[in-house]
This record gives C-alpha cells, sequence and structure tokens, in this order.
C-alpha cells in the first residue's frame, strides 16, 4: 500500500497559560493508506511544524516535509525506515522538519501496527515489561501549593513523583529548601521523588552544585536537566561531583543528540520524548544504544494518553529501564487525545496491548478544540485546515 | 533605544531547481530602532521561519520569537546578548526559532555597529585579518563539467577552491575518482583544493574510507561533511584514520553543538554558518572556543555578500583562521543582497570596514523576488508580508 494522506490538527486550550504545562496545545497527525488510519503527535509548536510540512523547496536538502511521505510504499516497518531516512536527507537544513517528522513517523508506526493486528512493541520483541509510573507535575507557586501537590499525588496510586519547573532555580536557594523539601514531606519519606529543574543553571556547574546538597538530602532519585541540552562538559563535570544520578535528553531531536546526552554527558537516565527526536524510530535506536551502554531509557510526555503509548513502545521490552513518566493532571484536552492508561496496584503502567498503538481516537470531542489554519505563499494556498472528517 | 519593528521578507528566484544550491531564495531579516536599520540573513526554509516569529504560545518555554525581540533594550551589544538568551529560553522547545534567531542577530549587530559607526568585528578586536578566498562550487553533471568550473575558477581571481554535494558518493567509486580528478586537473597542481561530501557517508566510516585515497592523491587539502552532523564519533574516527584534515559543523544551531563538533568529532576546521547557528553572537563564542582550542574557524556561506559579511565578522581578529568561503556562482537573487567582497591580488577577502556589516541594501530591485506571506489562524491574520516601504 501507500501513503495517501497526511493531515495535521492544531488543537489548542481556549486559554494557554504562560506555564511549563506542555499539554495546553497539540498537533495531531493522521495518516491514511491501504483504508487503514494511524495516529501520531508531535511534541512541537504547532504552526511552524504545519509550515515545515508544506514549506516551497529551498534546495535540494531542504523540501517540504510531505514531498517524502506522501505516495511512499508503506507494506512495514521497513518502509518505515525508508520514508524517516528520505525526510532526514531531503529536509536536512530545515530544522522544523524533525518535530513534524516526529508525528508522522508515530502515525505510520500506529498504521503499519493496526494493519498487522499486533501492537507496535511487538515489532521489537515479544516482550512488553510493567514500569514504575511516575506522577508528573509541576512545583506549586509557593511550598503550601507543592505540598498539597505531592500530598495528593501520595493519596492516589503512584508511588513516585516528579516535580519541575516553575519556581526553582530562579529564586533564592532558601525557596529551592522550601519547595524540594515540601515535596518530599507531602510524599512521605517512602515514595521516590524526582526533580526537574528544566535546564535553569544554563552551563552554570557551580550554580548548580549549591543544590546539590539540598536533593541529596531530600532523597532525590534523579536529577532532571540541571543544563542546557547541550551542555555535555557540564553534565559529565556535575555526574562526578554528586552522589544523585542525572537524567536529561528530552530536548534531542535526533538519536544522535541522544547518543552524545549518554556518551559525553554521562546521564545515568536517558529521556526520550517520541514526538520530537524524530517518532518511535528514531527512540528504538535510542533505546537500543542505552541498553548497550547500560544507561536507563525512560520517556519524557507531558501530554495526552496517545503520546504516551507512544513514548512507551520503543523500550517495552527492556527489563532493566525501571520508569516512565505518567502526565499527573494534563490539560482537559490532552486527556480527550486516546484513553488514559490505567496504573495497576503497584503503580506501574504498561503499554497498551491492543494493535498499532493501542488508542481508539475519537475525533468528535476534539472538534471544539480545533484551530483553523490557513497558509498561502504569492496567492497560492499551502495549507487550509480542513475538519476531521475531510 | 528600544527594537520598534523586525520584519521579514521571503525572496525567491522564479524557478527553484532540485540541487545543492541554496542561494535560490532567502529571508532577509530588517530590525528598526531609533532611527538606525540592521538587516541580515537566516540561512533557512523561510516559511517555517516565518512561522517561528509569530507562533501562537504553547507553553513557556515555546513561545513566539518576536516576544523576545520587539520592544527590547538595544543599546549596545550587551543588549543583543541579553535578547539572544531570552529567545533561547522563552522559545527553547520551538525548533526553528535557531534559524530565526540568527537573522535577527545578525540584524541587530548591523544596527548597533551603525549607530555607533564602526564595524562589527571592531566589537572583537582592532584587527580584521584577510583570508584566503575560496570559490566554493557544486560539482559538475559529470567529469567534463567539473572540469570546466575548476578550470574557470583558475583563470580567475581565486587560489583555492571547494567542490561540493552532486554527484558525489552518489554513484560508482569510479565516478568520484573521475570527478575529483578532474576538479585537481581543472585547478592545476598548484591551487588549494577541498571537497564537501555533503554527509552522503551518513554514518557509515568504511564507505567514506573507500574515498580517503582518492582524495589524499589529488593533494585534497580538506574533507568537508563526510558524515552526517552529528556522527561525532565517526567523524573522530575517520579524523584518526586519513591524512586529510576534516571540516564540519555547518549544520550546527547552537554554539553548544560546535563546541560538540570540534571537542568530540575532533575536526581540524569548524564551519560555522552565522545565519543557522544563532547569528554573530553565538558564531563568535564558537571562534573562541576554536582558538582556544587550536582549531581553524571557518565561514559556511553559499548565499549573499550580506550574508558573507555577517560570516566573517566572528572571526576577523584571528590571524590563525587561514581561509574564508566565498560563493563562486550563486543566484542572480542573492547577489543583489549587499555589494559583492572583492577579492584582492593575492586571491584574499576581508570583512568591509565600513559600519554594521558594512553593506548597502537596496530594496527595489528586490522586490520583483518577494513572495507574499499570510498565515492566518482562527480567522486572526498573524502574518502577512508588507512590501519593503512599510
Amino acid at each position: 500500500m501507500k501513503v495517501e494522506s497526511v493531515d495535521a490538527f492544531y488543537l489548542r486550550m481556549p486559554e494557554v497559560r504562560d506555564i511549563g504545562d506542555g499539554s495546553q496545545d497539540a498537533l495531531l497527525i493522521r495518516v491514511r493508506a491501504g483504508g487503514f488510519t494511524g495516529w501520531g503527535e508531535c511534541e512541537a509548536s504547532p504552526l511552524p511544524t504545519i509550515a515545515a510540512l508544506v514549506a516551497p523547496i529551498s534546495h535540494s536538502a531542504c523540501k517540504p516535509v510531505l514531498d517524502s511521505v506522501l505516495g511512499a510504499n508503506l507494506d512495514g516497518p521497513a518502509d518505515i525506515g525508508a520514508i524517516h531516512r528520505r525526510v532526514k536527507e531531503s529536509s536536512l537544513d530545515l530544522l522544523q522538519a524533525d518535530h513534524a517528522l516526529s508525528g508522522i513517523d508515530i502515525a505510520l508506526w500506529d498504521l503499519v501496527g493496526k494493519r498487522q493486528g499486533t501492537p507496535v512493541w511487538s515489532f521489537f520483541g515479544s516482550e512488553n515489561h510493567s514500569r514504575v509510573a511516575y506522577a508528573s507535575s509541576l512545583f506549586g507557586e509557593d511550598p503550601a501549593d507543592t505540598y498539597e501537590r505531592a500530598r495528593s499525588i501520595r493519596n492516589g496510586l503512584f508511588r513516585a513523583a516528579k516535580f519541575g519547573w516553575g519556581p526553582i532555580g530562579r529564586g533564592s536557594l532558601a525557596e529551592d529548601i522550601a519547595h524540594v523539601g515540601a515535596a518530599r514531606e507531602g510524599l512521605g519519606p517512602d515514595q521516590v521523588l524526582l526533580v526537574d529543574t528544566g535546564c535553569i543553571f544554563g552551563h552554570d556547574v557551580p550554580r548548580a552544585l549549591a543544590l546539590a546538597p539540598v536533593l541529596e538530602d531530600n532523597h532525590v532519585w534523579w536529577w532532571e536537566e540541571p543544563f542546557a541540552t547541550g551542555a555535555l562538559r557540564e553534565y559529565a563535570e556535575l555526574a562526578a561531583k554528586t552522589r544523585i544520578p542525572l537524567a536529561g535528553g528530552e530536548g534531542c531531536h535526533s538519536a544522535d543528540q541522544a547518543r552524545h546526552v549518554i556518551e559525553y554527558g554521562r546521564v545515568s537516565f536517558i529521556q526520550i520524548d517520541t514526538g520530537r527526536i524524530g517518532g518511535i524510530s528514531a527512540a528504538r535506536e535510542v533505546a537500543e544504544y542505552a541498553k548497550e551502554r547500560g544507561v536507563q531509557y525512560v520517556n519524557h510526555t507531558f501530554t495526552s494518553p496517545l503520546a504516551l503509548s507512544a513514548s512507551l513502545q520503543p523500550y517495552a521490552d527492556d527489563p532493566n529501564s525501571l520508569f516512565a513518566e505518567v502526565p499527573y493532571s494534563p490539560s482537559e484536552l490532552a486527556l480527550l487525545i486516546g484513553q488514559e492508561l490505567p496504573i495497576n496496584d503497584e503503580g506501574q503502567v504498561t503499554a497498551p496491548p491492543g494493535p498499532g498503538l493501542g488508542m481508539n481516537i475519537e475525533t468528535s470531542p476534539l472538534s471544539p478544540y480545533l484551530q483553523e489554519v490557513e497558509i498561502r505563499v504569492d496567492g497560492r494556498v499551502l495549507w487550509e485546515s480542513r475538519g476531521f472528517e475531510a
């Protein structure tokens, strides 16, 4: 069969706030081929990503992403690989292409899985391991708010939680101490506490080191994104100077970059957003490399159940990667994209058993969130958003 | 003074061909502040880059690029640094932002230089060194064509030439031998010959190694982009196995990535496109790091005189970086963007002595190439291209 259509749907909450919550909008991708439909999601700014699909050719290595996808053969995983490589080569100099490719690649895997009646993870091995699900939350506005969030997580099914972004690293060390302490107190002494400092220390190792004792005192299990994604030398330096394992990599938009975070940044946990790195194909490459290097792979997901399912597929066969990120309070929009994955009595989550990504996308509840997008260049309509039915 | 306006002009040749010539379109940036005007150019796919300027906010680290620029203080270089950092932080998850920032950052430097009546390079030191200009050309369609191109370069002012892309690495080794041999024969034995294989070997060291003797036999002075930009381990492996110095880095969209190409990829020449890496600010960081590491900095430029001037500024003070890339036959459009820099009798090129980038942008000859762009989201016009006069 051949790829017949690729559609992109820009969905958005009525109000998008200036906070670190990435679930306030979404770019959903739908691919159709041979009577089957696959869905994917880009973890990306929707408008430039749509523009990347249809941008007029600039030169032989800067072509619109759709040119490499529409009409391509799609009979199995090998064809997804060929499409993936063609996008990387033909859109080499179109920076946003990696984010666009991510959602398309996910949708292609979903479609091929559905056609073969088998979950995506089954292409990578026969096992589908459960993970310790950690509730992923932003820090509160003040320590009391952080405490309440932690308390509420503790009272639910989760046995692990991560707090991140918001005030951390932006005010005084005393404020950071109060927030991390409140998170630990709210969770109680036994739950796993993870902290995400959202790149706040840039390339500044001494400033990051000042926070290290605070995290150590509160038995934090990993320290996520102390630095900018590319600050590899700084990651490695900090890793040698703190007992807390480092985690990072969510900003990577290629498997190469993730390999660098592992090899040169010396993280203990490599965090991959399937919706950014180039989809399930690129994420799988990283999962294999991480296994080889004895590094734990973890998904990065802060959006929908569809994105969560996609992000669990690449490492489903790995028994040694223990954790999975599960958004704790995503937007009402994100919750409409697929079905929530259950957390079992042991606080674990597992990739769905159904074909493809095991998700059913109901489009009618999404329609109220759909943004009409129209792009014209020199009078030609390059993009016009259609409703889901088109 | 404050940044009053940022305009982007998408210019395009009537016909854009599917060849490696990046000068067939352009995204020109114009910044105005305090009665001064600065110009820059993004080496980027124009449409997604315009979209990045105005994309609706997705979350606190995914904001439209213009939000971090318009209204910002602009009294000197320190303010450019502050704008640069704000874009990097506020548009962290908007991948295309780095390419958009590049043109803006260049325009800001041009503007600040003009206001202070001094060339941009003077902010980095008192010296403005001349470089060996190398004529940058694509390989011909066949070896006879490559020979003619080399012959024509030899008969001009250049004493060095680079051939790249096109057929190299795509056919048989015999064809590669014929092309490289034709380039050497056309140039004669004494001129500097550089070869650019345009990432064609991906991550495949053995395939690249097969070409090494061909380059060695033809006295090639550097081997550019044997691999994908991120194939750092492969770069280092090849560097240890061939006598030919390696060059690379044009794909980098951050100073961090360029540092990795130097530190982990072990190139001898780091090639930076000021229009991609984040402008003159990011390029200057790389130039300083390269000097510290004893690696030669080289501009990557395949487009306009404006882009060439911008790309020569960051390393003007470095006496040890010997080369500069000069496009040999850019499109007629590219030649209208600024004034061609002279090649002196010794085959050298130098950054212009005038204020800012030392370029005068005449807009009326550009108007016929201007593409009207209109972007609407949910009925709101986010972008509407204006003519130059607006």
